[in-house]
Order: structure tokens, then C-alpha cells, then sequence
């Protein structure tokens, strides 16, 4: 029998997520940033994702519980932003070792209420029990007027494709970014609200990984990048070196928590317009164009050659 | 610096439950059996709980995962039933390690789908992600009329206490009641859409542990118990021997999940009359009485003798 680090976590949930029967009240499944769930009699959809931060995986043991707590809580609120939701409630699963010391636990809970307060939701629910190792599992609750939140699958051919910040600056800043982001909620709510944008997710696992994800839920739809378009962070430059370098970085790194997003072409001048007055210290690239499904997912460059995109990004299990 | 095994689950849950701030729309916060949550202009609640279900500590390692699907689901249905509630999602987290056989895995999610369609719920979203362990975390969603979820924090002096079903069949049929009970949905919403139960809970880690969870949150109340009226399960009297030793069971044994209520005594025979209308074949059991906070907690054997509550139940950490 195979193992799981051979199958892979995307592998074996491409088999399994299509088993899930699912009810009428529910709009969107398994399978995007969020689930959206159609409340009775209600003017707002549901919105709710979890997202687990295993010690060892995605932290490492001698790293601060305060400083864990807050990635995995702007994790969860990041999937929230990339359906254009409003955040509302945490529940939060502990597990911990029985030798844990106990003000461990307390410091690790005082940084996920301290994250909670921040971004201005509250932590109503949760257990904590006792296990091997120290995981955090965070689940969040939000709302989105009903029918606004913005889906992974619903990109169409000729769409323009843009990102948020500047990527491959997970890294940087001693490694603090990953714990330090601002999950993009005020922008994620502006493009749904403002019908700007007709599909959207965050770079969790980096933009190579993520970019397919996007064109395979909609529809398995082709691509052409300009990788010299892709807005690159100081950090991935500075360490890049060279630019193709840099670029690969912010192809490749995970955990940018930036959007990526598709727009009608015809909406780009009025969008970074708006844009610009809304988020004046915030750049949002186009990087390229959505392709019917027939054509291939190249990355072009300025010198007019085309090459099928890099792999990227990361994997759970099979990149164990 | 303590371990958290001497700490305990609860004892350290005390101390960080009361320093997490709520939001408005936070009918009711961490500490009962589920968030109830007010959603925007709607006639509904949100109730919304998390459970763990982790190998080596809720189920034995060699115990098959279409049985531990089936126990994680039914555990957390079980906390919806206990506010009255309608369940309707779910959202299941679970880690693996690396070489756990795939087909392992693929077990475990067909189980949660099968329990999920036969308590009609849909799983709409989750996570698989490497780990040390197996664990599978539960999260479910439902609903209730807005105003009607039954807390476990409103009994008051002079109420009726009464059990669903029949204590102290957790181990019952080779250890089989842990993993194939029914969550008494239809039960508890019945009881809070009638207006019975004036508090309620779900009976996960026995009478004796879980008792003196609804007093606490009632305002420290005090309790009158006839031992000699808790509803036995056959196997308890079988395996117990005598009838003492068969109550011992039924107060301590955990993972029942028969629903614990408070009603107003003068509602009693109209509520036994419509009960045994509604569910002829499940038992619904006065066990004692709620005094005021400055009474003892006592159980009252029928020769007029009374003595405190003996400890019973299950606090992880802290029986390591």
C-alpha cells in the first residue's frame, strides 16, 4: 500500500473531495479558500475555513508561541479575505503534549486572543487536549453579503491576472514575514464589493503552486505570464541576486498571503484607479492573461520566448 | 515550571476562557457545549463547536477508522444536540504521518462521509496535513431559531434534573457504544422547541464529571442526587454485579452522550406524557434536584443517609 508522502495531500484529496455529497444550502464546497453556506432567510452567506500550524511543519519548535499563535490565526482570516469576507469568530483546537509546561499553552493562548483582538474577532469556541504534539488548529467564521463572495473557479478565458504586494518575502525580515503578515481583508472585501474581481484566492503555497489551482478549478483554463511583470519583494531581489532569481523566489516561496486575482480586461484602467485611492501604498500588478482551455500555461518573456510553467510551490507529504 | 498534566485541561481553561473578549454577536462564548453566534438580520443562531478525536487517547491505535470516523462526527453532532440545535456542516482537519498507508487514509474520509450522510450533513471544507499523529478534528456548524439554543448556565434552585437513556453503556457491546451511539438531535431539539429544558448539556465525560460542569456554570449551585433513581444500561448492571457498583458505573463512566436537563418542577407530567409520545422507546429519567448555591451537592440514598458527590468523570491531562 502506498504511503501518504507517495500519494501526496493534493493527490489523495483530488479523490476524495468529489465523494463529498453536498447539501442545497451549501454554495461552495470543499475545494476553495472558504466554504460558502447559505444561511435560511438571511441577507449574508456563511463563510468558513480551517487551517491547521503543526510543530515541526510549519514552525519550528523553538519558535515563540506568541509568534505562532498569530500566523495561524492571519492564516485562517487570509482565506476569509480571499472570498472578500468579513471576519468575525475563531474556534481553536489545541493539542499539546502532557510534559508541556503549562505556561507554554497559556503564552500560545494569550498570542491567539491578542491576534483574535487585532483583526477584531473573537475566539468563541475550541478544546484543548492532549496528544503528542503541539497543534493549533484554527477555524474562521465570516460573512459576505449573500451571492458577493468571490470564488478560485470562476476566472474565465481572456481575464487579466493580478497580485496584491509584492511576492517571495516570506523569508525576509529575519523570517518574520510568515508570522508578522496582514492578511489582505480590507483589500479582499473592496474587490468582491466592488465587482472587480471574477476570481480570487490567496498564495498560501506560492504562486507556482497556486496559479494552477486557480486555472484547474476554472475549468483547466490556459495562461501566459510575463515573469518580468511578477512585482518582486526587496528581500527576493536582494537575495535573488540576479533577476531571474528574484523572480524565481517570488514564483516559488510560500506563504506571501497576498491575492491573486482575475479581472475582466476592460475594468484594469478604472480598477488601479480606484485602486491607487483606496490603497495608495499598496501595488496590485497584472502579471498576465487568463487562456481559453485548449491553449497551454507558458510564462513569456520580454524577449518574445515562451516556456511552460516551472513547478512550484508546495506540496504537504510528497515533499516530505 | 508545571507540566500541564499536573495543571489539567480544565484547570488551565479556567484561567484563559475569562480573559477572551467577545464580540457583540457572541451570544454565548467559549465554555458551553457550542458557540452561539448571532448572525446579521437573521431568524437564526449560528452554533458552532470543535471536537478532537486523536489516536492513542480517544480510540486505540488498531481500532478501524470507519468506527473512528463515525465516533468524531457522532461526538460532535452530540454538542449541537445539546443546545437544541439543527446541525448542517462540517469541516474535519486531519493529520497523518507520512507513512500512514493512503489507503488508511481514504478509509477515514469515506467513514466521515458515510456518518455525514446519515446524519444529513455536509462536510464543506477542511484540511489534510502532516503530522506526527492522527488526528481528526470536527468542527460543526448548525442552527437554531434565533433565541432558543439551551445553555448549561441557566438551571436554577428548584429545578428537576433528568437523563436521556440509560448510563454507563460505554463499554458495552464489546466497547462498541463509543463509536455507535445516536447523538440525541431530535431529542434536544424537541426539548428546547417546547420550552422544556431551562439548561442542558451533553453527557461526554459522565454524570459525575459533567453534573458539576451545569451547577458551576449555573452560578455554583447546590444539588440533591438519588443515585438510586440514575437510569442504569444493562450492561452497567451486568458488569457492575451489584446495584451499587452499577451506579458507579453510570456516574462515572464517560462517553454516554445521552442529554443532561433542567426543568421547572411543575412542568414534569406534561413533559413524561409528551416524551413518552414522542419517544416511546427512549427513557426519560428524573435523577434529583438543583438547590440554591449556598446548599451542598449530595447524593441522597433511600435510607435518608446522604454524602457528598464521590469525584468521577474524565479530565485529560490531569488522569495522564
Amino acid at each position: 500500500m502506498k504511503p501518504l508522502s507517495d500519494v501526496g495531500e493534493i493527490g489523495l484529496l483530488r479523490v476524495i473531495l468529489p465523494t463529498l455529497r453536498q447539501r442545497r444550502d451549501v454554495a461552495r464546497g470543499p475545494g476553495d479558500d472558504c466554504a460558502v453556506l447559505r444561511l435560511p432567510d438571511s441577507p449574508f452567506d456563511l463563510l468558513a475555513t480551517t487551517d491547521p500550524v503543526i510543530e515541526g511543519r510549519h514552525y519550528l519548535p523553538d519558535t515563540p508561541l506568541a509568534l505562532v499563535a498569530r500566523k495561524a490565526v492571519a492564516r485562517a482570516l487570509s482565506d476569509l479575505a480571499a472570498m472578500g469576507g468579513t471576519p468575525r469568530w475563531l474556534l481553536t483546537d489545541v493539542t499539546a503534549a502532557p510534559d508541556t509546561p503549562a505556561d507554554k499553552v497559556s503564552a500560545l493562548y494569550a498570542g491567539l486572543e491578542k491576534a483574535a483582538r487585532h483583526f477584531h474577532v473573537s475566539i468563541v469556541g475550541g478544546d484543548l487536549a492532549e496528544a503528542r504534539e503541539l497543534q493549533v488548529h484554527i477555524v474562521a467564521l465570516g460573512t459576505c453579503p449573500r451571492g458577493t463572495a468571490v470564488l478560485r473557479s470562476t476566472a474565465r478565458p481572456g481575464d487579466l491576472l493580478l497580485v496584491t504586494g509584492r511576492l517571495g518575502a516570506s523569508w525576509a525580515d529575519g523570517n518574520l514575514h510568515q508570522f508578522t503578515f496582514l492578511p489582505r481583508l480590507a483589500q479582499g472585501r473592496w474587490l468582491a464589493q466592488n465587482g472587480y474581481a471574477t476570481a480570487m484566492m490567496d498564495l498560501s503555497d506560492g504562486l507556482g503552486a497556486d496559479l494552477p489551482r486557480l486555472l484547474d478549478a476554472s475549468g483547466g483554463l490556459g495562461c501566459l505570464i510575463r515573469p518580468d511583470a511578477i512585482p518582486c519583494s526587496p528581500f527576493a531581489r536582494r537575495l535573488g541576486g540576479s533577476p531571474e532569481r528574484a523572480i524565481a523566489r517570488a514564483w516559488n516561496d510560500g506563504e506571501d498571503f497576498e491575492l491573486l486575482l482575475a479581472i475582466r480586461p476592460r475594468r484594469l484602467p478604472q480598477l488601479l484607479q480606484d485602486w491607487a485611492a483606496a490603497f495608495p501604498r499598496l501595488p496590485l500588478t497584472p502579471i498576465g492573461q487568463v487562456l481559453p482551455p485548449s491553449e497551454p500555461r507558458v510564462l513569456l518573456s520580454p524577449d518574445g520566448t515562451s516556456r511552460p510553467f516551472p513547478k512550484g510551490g508546495f506540496d504537504h507529504f510528497s515533499q516530505a
